[in-house]
């Protein structure tokens, strides 16, 4: 029998407060394959052609490595009732490749009440996407939205 | 025997520009197989459950969206030699939902040469993601790199 998985609410939220995600390692046919679906451009399709591109061998698409980054910030910063993100801000700082292993350090670095909504405020998570050498892959700031514990 | 596509580089750029997608149908299964792989919360994954939650209804996947205006993008901005991101912002202004029919509209607003690298510039991209009833669901600013037409 597991442990129950604590949620969290705005209580439990602090500035400074850090969340680790797993690893998640990266195949080539893996990024081939978000490629096709969604950024289907020769140098995330094609090893080949992709030697003499701009990116000099097969890179995944930046929206690839997003969407990865959503996954281990929902598993990671256990928000009740979940992740939900009003607006971000990404920055590709190079580009992730086949057999990268990605991990996510997340941040809190501020959190605003709205007025408007007194149940809730706006958190900014700050989320950095690492490879196995620690290299930062992708910068990612979120808007998310938190709800205060309930009576 | 089709015509050649004409692939778009700095000097056919200018501000003011704009670039119209294709449709994109969006079903229920792809929204839920998309949350299955990168956005697995009740409220993307779970019809019923999403009835409860606060979004009202299955809702795709922030980054789902996302996704689908990148493929959309690549397809209608035909720079030469791709579509290359440095950073992007996004605002969710209201969700994605099954059978919403998603086309993007994009517009340059500005086009910055680097001085640092004379063969090209940063050009920002404003592309709007709506659905078949002209809602907003997604706006997103890109910056991009685009390339002076070889000699």
């Amino acid at each position: 029998m597991s442990l129950p998985v604590t949620r969290l609410y705005l209580e439990d939220l602090h500035v400074g407060q850090v969340f680790h995600s797993r690893d998640y390692p990266l195949s080539q046919a893996q990024i081939i394959e978000f490629a096709q679906a969604f950024d289907p451009q020769s140098y995330h399709l094609d090893p080949v052609a992709a030697e003499q591109s701009f990116f000099e061998g097969l890179a995944a698409s930046g929206w690839h490595t997003a969407a990865i980054t959503g996954r281990l910030v929902v598993e990671s910063v256990l928000l009740e009732p979940g992740v939900i993100g009003a607006g971000v801000e990404i920055k590709w700082n190079e580009p992730t490749r086949p057999g990268d292993v990605l991990r996510v350090i997340s941040t809190i670095t501020q959190i605003r009440p709205l007025r408007s909504k007194p149940d809730r405020a706006i958190v900014t998570l700050e989320s950095r996407t690492l490879n196995q050498d620690d290299a930062v892959k992708q910068t990612l700031i979120s808007s998310l939205v938190a709800f205060h514990r309930p009576d």
